[in-house]
């Protein structure tokens, strides 16, 4: 899997919501730079750093197989060269809940950087937190990436 | 305040957490990049855009004044030429508590961006949540920033 190659930041983002949908663990771990220098931060988690933390802690969490669909929103790109920073809204739509079940879950705001490698772009940061629902303020604009130079 | 040039990413990042160790508004708001761009999530918080609502939220928490002593340690830093990530762990230590009151908050972690401007280094993403002190890693190492080029 890590012959996988993101021409863009956004390449790799689009793959990391994919594989945490699908609960793929190689699909995800394809996703971060081989580095020993990644961190990871699950919502309400401690911060996680090195290949062997951030794919023991995606294995934990994949265990019980896929459960819900995620769409990011108002998304805000910061890019250069070297690194690129996006700022998503994570929302969950836990699957098998009919209208009128139990409330979805809050948003979970996440900072996710990317780097450029050889190989194409991988993640290098992932930190996620939840974000509460009642003071998310709504963003109007999805601006195109802010192109550094 | 908006004259002060930081000629690192380590500089801005003194004078962020000297700012929030002396609720100084005018020193925070200095770090941050003139952007409206500007993504700043506090523990537990909504995301925060633009610098509206950055610096009320700043202003905000800076009304009961100075606290706590603030240090951060297990820096990981990420550079290139235009954008520098640095995760931490701010550790806060409550002033006045005596030795053996009530226990001393539990750790933060922060995702710090810095964007290279016209006017040196600036702070553009500051993402922090509370990181569950039981299942804290100890990173051993203080490595140097990794410079990408």
């Amino acid at each position: 899997m890590s012959g996988r190659i993101f021409p863009t930041a956004q390449d790799a983002e689009n793959a990391f919501y994919e594989a945490l949908e699908r609960c793929d663990l190689d699909g995800m771990m394809a996703v971060w730079a081989e580095d020993e220098d990644i961190v990871c931060v699950h919502p309400g988690g401690a911060r996680l750093n090195g290949q062997d933390q951030v794919r023991e802690s995606w294995a934990r969490i994949f265990a019980a197989g896929p459960r819900a669909r995620i769409h990011t929103t108002q998304q805000v790109a910061i890019s250069g060269m070297m690194l690129a920073v996006h700022s998503v809204h994570e929302n969950f739509t836990i699957q098998g809940q009919a209208r009128g079940d139990a409330p979805q879950p809050v948003p979970v705001v996440a900072t996710n950087v990317y780097l450029r490698t050889a190989a194409g772009w991988r993640l290098i940061v992932h930190h996620a937190s939840p974000a509460p629902a009642a003071t998310t303020q709504p963003t109007p604009r999805e601006s195109p990436p802010k192109l550094l130079h």
